[in-house]
């Protein structure tokens, strides 16, 4: 018998309690021994749970879940960093294996949990942190142990693709989509996390770990969220062959573990219709890795959600069960070797740019603009002026640029941005290459 | 040390020795041993070999490899039934752990070769076998452990791929096509067994052994190669919102293993634009998976190749390199439980459908085209006559159906195909529900 205590009871760890009694005699003959959640650690014992829970296993005493030395496997599916962070660590401490799909305490202090797991000798798994189902934690671990990484980037956070979706698909301003994303359970009342990017920088952190061995604890993210994407550049983005997503990217120029700095960056991207990510719509989330024998490979699925995340918490409980089983603990945590990477500053990185000025349309405007941008070495490849404005009137002027340095971008939007004859501050968003 | 025999030395297994050389230092880490390839056998020492090859470890004797009592890993990438079979066979007797790429093996005896390796308790490992570097064989083993698969339909040849890319895209005949995608080395001077579906019928087979617990050892897949497909249809397929594309599809409506029989088939289908494969584009491969618990997964990457399969094959070799020094050989391969199942008729297959029939325009031909149809119960949701024939030069008239059984429909176009209204046989392609 493996004995699982659960920390938290929320959407995830019904999702997981579900589907171990759905699918119980295959997992167990898989594992070679039935799985059994004996204890379930909740703050409200009287709220509503999936009917497959044995209520008597609840309890809101950590100690009658920490403290049980009969234990096999902790799975944590409580989230935030206190008092996860804790328990994690004394269930370490008592040789557990461990299961976790908390992306902000991984963000934070991944590595120095998964090298306290690994001094252990037990395993952390940590599927369900990102991408909900989509296993891509698994295959940058195991499956391209053969090769390195140069780069990745994904969709990783559903609610802010679903909003995106909605402005592009249907015209929603932001704030009507996220309305309705919140009204159908995609968001939450408090939606900063989601659409300003912070969960999507806790992901990003998760996925440069395990891609580049990077060990970035509570690193800072350059990060953006979604709230300046208005629906007109849905339309110019249409109109140059893009589309607008919010990725998560991380490059790896270096070349190899240990050299240099990673870019890491969270922000809306222009990105060609063409492209695999331009597709992912909705709630869906997606990541391309770019493995250097292997090429281009995309994962896509679904992001979030009880029963998706579940699937890859309940994967990683069958792993742990069965590496306890066969006296291999800590085996996959060994596997991953960590160095501290710092983090290229944003002012460095290269990047195509989309840029819309709101401007007055007045002689010698278009001269000036293209002349502070010249200045600086900005190069424009495209320009679009839509209709006409008046002295009073702005009118968007929209432009891509070449290939250029953030440092030398920001500094031509300030000095625009300062002008009289820009109505508004300029819009920029990054075009991925 | 980790001592390997690599059976065959093509592309394969060049890209095997060369990864395996640029990433040594890192693999040594992960496995915890050098992995070294002691032997080669080749047919011909004389042909050129990539520069990493100790061309001294070469040889054209099997007996040098597989009676070698001091090797750890049989890593075969020779491809064809025989030898290979006998050689795996003689290799897990002896107690080697076992990687191959060979999806034409697999899909006639790799039931057999897999009860064979639990037997021995040695692994099997396979992931070079489907989707290149794809990490398919992977995900659906581990990561989809705690979930049971509804259905997968998978874009898996890419010369066939690749041939219908160019037709749709840029007008090609088959035949133009078919002679580019072999000046650039994506087909074989015989390309049989990519553009007739044989080499997808290999894959599915090797997908559903996972995906369904299926022992399918030399099972009749329906299969439908590419052939029959004509720019025309593209554009018909388009005009509907479709791409025509070429699919291994499986279904278990049984629900569970060993539980009737599995929907098995390969053939072009019509793929709705917005869906994830119709934007598989070129020598791309793609699976798209459909959990029970898990919703869709899609996973696409470069099918073939040298290096894309090369790192599936050292991921696998990674793998079994560390179950071995584990003590834990024959984990992966005990973890398949294989039952017998049957492949369902395709006459009892549902599914909507694309016809073309090439008729004289006649008055009352429509009316009995759609009378032979609706007598069989198959009713016609769109139709398109484009242009205008006469009495002497035919015209096309395309269809889409509602969803009908396969059976009604054979038997509605053989009676079409027999009339004299008709100036050749009609052209059906189904459609991806």
């Amino acid at each position: 018998m493996i004995r699982v205590g659960l920390l938290g009871c929320g959407t995830v760890g019904g999702g997981v309690i579900q589907l171990l009694r759905a699918n119980a005699s295959y997992l167990e003959a898989r594992v070679g021994a039935p799985i059994d959640i004996v204890r379930v650690l909740v703050r409200d014992p009287d709220k509503e749970r999936v009917a497959e829970l044995d209520r008597a296993r609840l309890t809101t005493d950590p100690e009658a879940v920490l403290g049980d030395a009969s234990l096999d496997v902790i799975v944590e599916v409580m989230g935030g960093v206190d008092p996860a962070r804790g328990y994690l660590t004394r269930a370490i401490d008592a040789g557990k294996q461990i299961v976790t799909a908390n992306k902000m305490l991984l963000a934070i202090h991944g590595g120095e949990l998964l090298e306290r797991a690994k001094k252990r000798g037990v395993d952390l798994a940590f599927e369900g942190a990102v991408g909900g189902g989509i296993p891509v934690i698994r295959v940058l671990r195991d499956a391209l142990a053969s090769d390195t990484i140069a780069s990745l980037s994904g969709i990783v956070n559903g609610t802010s693709n679903y909003i995106l979706t909605r402005m592009r698909q249907d015209g929603l301003s932001f704030e009507a989509a996220l309305k309705e994303a919140q009204a159908k359970g995609y968001a939450e009342a408090d939606p900063g996390l989601d659409v300003d990017g912070g969960d999507a920088a806790h992901k990003l952190v998760v996925l440069a770990m395990l891609a580049f061995g990077a060990r970035l604890d509570g690193a800072q993210i350059p990060t953006e969220g979604i709230r300046g994407v208005e629906p007109v550049d849905h339309a110019f983005a249409e109109r140059f062959g893009y589309v607008v997503k919010h990725l998560a990217v991380a490059k790896d120029k270096g070349g190899g573990a240990g050299a240099g700095a990673l870019e890491l960056r969270v922000h809306p991207a222009l990105v060609a219709k063409d492209a695999p990510l331009a597709n992912i719509n909705g709630v869906l989330n997606a990541i391309a890795v770019e493995g250097r024998a292997l090429g281009p490979c995309l994962l896509s699925g679904r992001g979030a959600g009880d029963m998706p995340t579940a699937v890859s918490v309940v994967a990683d409980v069958v792993d742990v069960a069965i590496a306890k089983k066969s006296g291999v603990s800590g085996q996959s945590t060994r596997a991953i070797r960590l160095a501290s990477r710092a983090v290229a500053p944003l002012a460095d990185v290269e990047s195509r740019y989309y840029f819309r000025f709101s401007v007055y349309d007045r002689p010698g405007v278009l001269a000036r603009i293209t002349g502070a941008l010249g200045e600086r070495g900005v190069s424009i490849e495209q320009l679009v002026q839509q209709g006409r404005g008046s002295e009073d009137v702005p009118v968007d002027v929209v432009m891509l640029t070449h290939e250029t340095k953030e440092s030398a971008v920001q500094a031509a939007l300030n000095a625009i941005g300062a002008s009289d004859y820009v109505a508004k501050p300029p819009r920029m968003i990054r075009v991925l290459s």
